[in-house]
């Protein structure tokens, strides 16, 4: 009988000092790096059971069970973040079952839940670092968790996972620590940013930092670029969904949101759900933390990253893993051409692998909103 | 042997009174409209050869040969515009033949190239209207046309056409005046706006309302919503083609466009592309004729409408109509779907149609870039 986990809490990890910071690939140094993460189930003796889980773009590292406050960043933890955002994936008997894997969670180095992002406070100023934050890469990210694992005592993971920009940074992880992770599943996801995401992208970076409250990024104490960022919400909302779902969600009511549209009438309910889901956005994230983490997405490519590190493919050693690639075929944000590109490039460098389509009208979100639809595989993949 | 105009220029029509204004959907009055329009060809004698042609969103009235100046509009009339932008699809021996046909093309009402708009003085304060300029649908502009077919001695037109947008505006025309038009040639277009469209429209709207320059409406005499139109233009053009072909467009140099864009550095071509085609775009189109232009789109339902006209369908009075129907089968803008629902319903009413889908790599605006795709079925329709 499948059993959810119950209340949690967020941990908290520390590393670093001026002497040893973390640098990074743009050669910044942060002298001290938090992690905000979170676990479930328990690390086995020889050590080798454990999952390592990235959240997609706005997620956390509550990712399962019920979690009603994080110390210190309040404001943003609304209600909506109070249920882990995978928590009918995860437990006794579930697709990462508890009984058996120890499941990691940490929040994006960059992120505005608990790990240092551009809140933080900077030590070199005791102010927040907004604007003096430094630029991040996806694998920045993913380098930033392993002192993580060094310090929970696991040693080479049982599986990495993600979905979504998760996904990217679970291949990125995969890439560069061959040795580290046996499984690899990346879900509706991509090998680099393609270009209708990279238009997206840029079309959100632009709507916040022209918010004339963004001040470059120096907003702290005041209420920020909300408009901005409820615009870039919308931008990229239409993408998690298939768009007629969207409409049948929209309320059956036209109302004009608390919003200052001037010189111009709302003629739906689609407009109105839209701008509701931008409003709701800017209560529980950070702008910087957004555009930090977006620009991250802007800049992931594994195959230029295989050109740096000298290989001859993206995936020119990883034969002694496994990979099982889920793809959405109702898609929008991660297109299923993605993920066939995924699969030419195992196919390229001879790694086992498996890929699933899964037929949903739900789009790109499916992949948060219909745990049937994977459990089955992901539960055999990680048992086998 | 094909031939292209040449030099052609602009006329205007001015009609109305304060006793007879032209009195929009929503009940306001306009004392005086002026439309700028451009003619090709030349009408017969019975009158019976006239086509009428409706340009796009960000279009004009001149659709062919060249005109490098047009009175009154100098700043926006950039050099982008003096072809017009239907040039290769008319003239003699083209699809839409000139030494057959007469073709007219008028700038919409509350449009910015010549004809009455946001952007035109009130003659009640001798100022731009701006924020006073009422709220118009596309029934709005296409019953604007009427006087100006009469002035130019058209009885029954021939064809009404139009693509995109403008594929809209021939549809409202043809619906509500069967009697006063025999072929009707939609391309690209649909319905009514369907919900990705509203998102894309609604994220615009946002977008340049909410630049702080818009003041409201009331920027005239200040450089105006630069910012917001800019996005509102890169949010619209990814639409316009393939995503694969953006990107091959994009230049190859990555160059930080002259834009500020605090706390971010741009990582692609297609980066620098979308930001490029923004910054043109402010040039040559007047934000608030851009805001009433999609209000009309996003208001447009032609089922709704043929309730309010108590018809029993879209086309229930077109049985003396033909159409043909072109679809692009890479459009992201107006999906393939939207002209199946189009056919549906003119299959529903018994109106005799034909469909074409042309295969391009290009997108939307293959109705502009490809005219071999179309001129054969346009040429042969018109004629038969």
């Amino acid at each position: 009988m499948a059993k959810g986990i119950g209340a949690v809490g967020t941990q908290f990890l520390t590393f670093g000092s001026a002497d040893e910071p973390f640098v990074t690939a743009g050669g910044e140094a942060l002298p001290s790096v938090t992690l905000a993460y979170e676990t479930y189930g328990t690390l086995n003796e020889k050590g080798d059971n454990a999952i390592l889980l990235f959240h997609a773009l706005s997620g956390s590292q509550h990712a399962a069970g019920t979690n009603t406050s994080v110390p210190g960043i309040e404001p943003r933890w609304t209600e909506e973040m109070h249920e882990g955002w995978w928590d009918s994936f995860i437990g006794a008997g579930r697709a990462l079952d508890t009984s058996k894997y120890f499941i990691i969670c940490a929040n994006y180095l960059g992120g505005c839940y608990g790990s240092t992002g551009p809140a933080s406070l900077n030590p070199a100023t005791g102010k927040p670092y907004g604007a003096d934050f430094p630029r991040i890469t996806v694998h920045d990210i993913v380098r930033s968790q392993l002192p993580l694992l060094e310090a929970l005592g696991v040693g080479k993971l049982h599986a990495v996972l993600g979905a979504s920009l998760g996904g990217m940074l679970a291949l990125d992880f995969a890439v560069h620590y061959p040795d580290l992770v046996a499984n690899v599943i990346p879900i509706a996801t991509g090998l680099r940013a393609h270009g209708l995401q990279q238009m997206h992208n840029l079309e959100q970076i632009i709507a916040i930092t022209r918010d004339p409250d963004f001040k470059g990024g120096d907003y702290y104490g005041t209420s920020g670029p909300v408009h901005g960022l409820a615009l870039a919400r919308m931008i990229s909302h239409k993408t998690f969904f298939w768009a007629d779902v969207i409409e049948e969600r929209a309320r059956v009511d036209i109302v004009q949101p608390e919003m200052d549209i001037p010189w111009y009438r709302l003629s739906s309910s689609l407009e109105s759900y839209m701008i509701y889901q931008g409003q709701k956005f800017v209560k529980r994230f950070d702008a910087n933390s957004y555009l930090r983490i977006i620009d991250a997405w802007q800049q992931f490519d594994l195959h230029a990253d295989a050109e740096e590190r000298g290989v001859s493919s993206v995936f020119a050693n990883c034969q002694d893993q496994r990979y099982l690639v889920f793809t959405i075929d109702s898609d929008c944000c991660f297109y299923p051409d993605y993920q066939t590109e995924i699969c030419a490039e195992l196919k390229r460098a001879n790694v086992p692998h498996m890929r699933l389509t899964v037929h949903s009208e739900k789009g790109h979100d499916s992949f948060l909103l219909e745990p049937k639809l994977y459990t089955p595989h992901l539960a055999y993949a990680l048992s086998h």
